[in-house]
């Protein structure tokens, strides 16, 4: 964006701030990335409607971010370490279905729902996109293994469980009831999911196959 | 579309055709839709080069299906209507896999990652297609419940399990880990889903919660 930078040089002076309010820049455009991207898609996504919607310029955005990919890669990523850890209750089942709950919450946030609506074959051919995705999902499920790397140390779940394979086993039917099938995600629902990976495994292993 | 309907009376003539024809023409119709479906996607879909790309004109269309929800909800029922029953070889492990590897089959085909792209939030706006979709997955799946249905009756699964259920916990994995990590569904990790599905709806309820 040859253009751009060219503009750039012209509102350097415009755009340049004192240090507590460069941060508060930053969190304002990463912002307005999210909340762009709830409402128009990532494909239609102008940095233009950011800098207008953080109220910045956009040479400041392109100065910043350089350039689409790597500025929606950052409002993610900026998401991202804001995720908390997995409550530790000590019981597995409190645990896991906390984590299920807040997997539900994800649904109403705008930037999961952004993230998922990017993620998936309508994005597979941008690769600076799908290479921040990459990050973005293993990230935000390594936390969650924790439930059960825990269990496994208390003995209450057999020493061969895999802690990623349990994390897809119970998120996964969320998603897919959510997003294929668009139905609701009972409490019911979230219970019976957590009871059956954990029974499951439990006792994947000691079956007649 | 009223502008259409009237190009419609001036073309009738030159679209009539015999019988076996009309079936043909259909075929191609829908097929051509699926593939712009993948090509483009459902909000850049044009019925004009869906007519093209079937060879047909783009009245006939007009006067078959009516208008774009209608013609993609068209096409994605036809391929529904060829998925075939679920493999029953009297053993569920065996019932299972054969489901998940179909599952995993399902996203290489165009029909299927066309439908993916389109399920989900990014067409929570579009009314009509969003009526199709929710009669089309509940219909694939309600085939893929007679294996666990089947199983209950065998005795091989305790009678509270839940066939629906069970489904979305076979199937969720899957799509979540291809669609939301991105990651390669290997023969092992479909033998491990399946063998923690066929524990958890064994031994849920039977635990300490």
């Amino acid at each position: 964006m040859p253009a751009d930078q060219a503009e750039q040089l012209h509102t350097d002076a415009a755009t340049k701030r004192p240090g507590g309010r460069t941060a508060r820049t930053a969190k304002a455009v990463l912002d307005a990335t999210i909340a762009e991207l709830g409402d128009v898609g990532y494909a239609a996504l102008r940095i233009e409607s950011v800098a207008e919607r953080a109220g910045v310029n956009r040479a400041t955005i392109y100065r910043r971010w350089g350039d689409k990919p790597s500025l929606v890669a950052a409002a993610f990523t900026a998401r991202q370490v804001e995720t908390s850890p997995p409550t530790d209750t000590g019981d597995l089942l409190e645990d896991l279905l906390s984590f299920l709950r807040e997997v539900r919450r994800g649904f109403d946030s705008p930037w999961i729902a952004a993230l998922i609506r990017e993620t998936g074959p309508g994005t597979a051919d941008n690769a600076g996109l799908r290479e921040a995705l990459d990050k973005i999902w293993p990230a935000r499920f390594r936390l969650s293994r924790e439930i059960f790397v825990r269990a496994v140390e208390r003995g209450d779940l057999p020493a061969h469980a895999d802690p990623d394979e349990l994390v897809e086993a119970a998120a996964g039917p969320l998603y897919f009831r959510r997003l294929m099938l668009g139905r609701p995600l009972t409490d019911d629902f979230l219970r019976r999911t957590a009871a059956l990976v954990i029974a499951g495994a439990r006792h994947a292993g000691d079956e007649r196959s």
